[in-house]
């Protein structure tokens, strides 16, 4: 069961490279561009009106099973990114979202990250409907950080 | 009700500094001597044959309440780190530990961290005295790492 | 040689605590405190027209020193927090910041951080008269993130 | 230019889960695992007699270019990890590493990473001879950590 995704299916979020997140090169460390990815994955759930934290006490949990990252250009300390996300497929029991993580309009990164609706006990979860619906709906609080 | 503590009470655990933990400024990001602490202290207790997750399963956490770190020298990449590890105190509700770490004989920074036995509800417990006699034994399991 | 610190050396900022700063015990890992304050210190300097990367590339880094922590309350995944962030003393070659970290009225954690100014060869240096001046400036860009 | 690799080019080297890498899934962050695989080349080199910080002084930087991970079953705080590391492919400018994350002889992820070769500026730069010989070489410090 694979769902059509809509073109509404997406959001951009904007972050601020953090000092902790160098490394000896002088460069964003590649590491911290996952927890970009997922910050990324927060707010746009927040633009559908959904907090993640919420999910998770329904027993909801969205856990990686796969990521990709191709990495273009270095991020810089102080630099202000951009991330677009949108998702890219839908399943039973997952959501896949790709990402451009941009510095204005010169892309650094791409990636994919596959999740899986996982229990607390980490099993397999059919992804529940209102769940697919938030994922898929258009952004009805643009504004949340 | 303070404890005496015996001079038995400390251990020397080792690392090896790893590339994510510096920072553009091409040394050991300061945030990361907390994680190294942290990491003594987990060693601190396998040394005197107990796992913390045991611990943490009957419900016992001790949860950091208060911290200091004098930073001396910068740690680099790829040292071989030792962090001399001793209890300074223990109340009822709390117990400090002490650091030095070390590259070599040379110190590079010194701290102490004060924890709060806390039950999963974040609440003070009283520390178990089991527990406190596990944090005052000697090493038992000296090549745990 | 103490410098007087006006009312004005005070700002506030805000940040969202992440997915990836929270631990097992559910709540933000205590080391992650200290990475909100170095955002708070670059956020106070760019209130005052400061991009803290300009002094690096000046051969000014502000290397901590020195760092204490009181944690009250478990910040949470999600959290909205504000740190208010003052500096407390300047002297020839040192500056240090005090942060009292709030989600809403609630204060969860107090601290310092003891900053020395040192060279692209880690050794200290006197902080520049300018460098001063900006530190003890009142806000001029209000809006700065 | 594509270079055969041999069996040789094979490393397993050990970890241990920190408290500070998990999560409030109660499980490893996702994040991490990019940190046990740098980790985990560092060791490659040292197996061969190599201290990575030597070429980045020859301004040899090996850059993450791209990633991959697939994770299968959750690491868990205190875990004894095991990472089988190997060459895949090398190119005129280019490495490739593949990973399998052991826990005994379960696997939890694999992945593969993709470096660069660039100088002090990111400039790509073709491997130097002697760099890809140490590469392709069989462990001569089996017991280097």
């Amino acid at each position: 069961m694979l769902v059509a995704i809509p073109p509404v299916a997406t959001s951009t979020s904007t972050l601020l490279v953090r000092f902790c997140e160098t490394d000896l090169m002088g460069i964003v460390h590649h590491g911290n561009y996952l927890t970009y990815f997922e910050a990324a994955r927060v707010t746009y759930l927040k633009r559908r009106g959904v907090a993640y934290d919420t999910w998770i006490e329904r027993g909801i949990n969205l856990a990686v099973a796969e990521i990709n990252v191709r990495y273009r250009r270095p991020a810089k300390f102080d630099d202000t990114l951009h991330i677009d996300t949108r998702i890219t497929e839908i399943t039973r029991v997952t959501v896949t979202y790709a990402y451009a993580l941009r510095r204005g309009e010169e892309v650094l990164a791409e990636g994919e990250t596959k999740l899986a609706c996982v229990g607390p006990d980490l099993r397999l979860k059919r992804l529940p409907s209102d769940v697919v619906e938030s994922l898929l709906a258009a952004e009805s609080r643009p504004d949340a950080p």
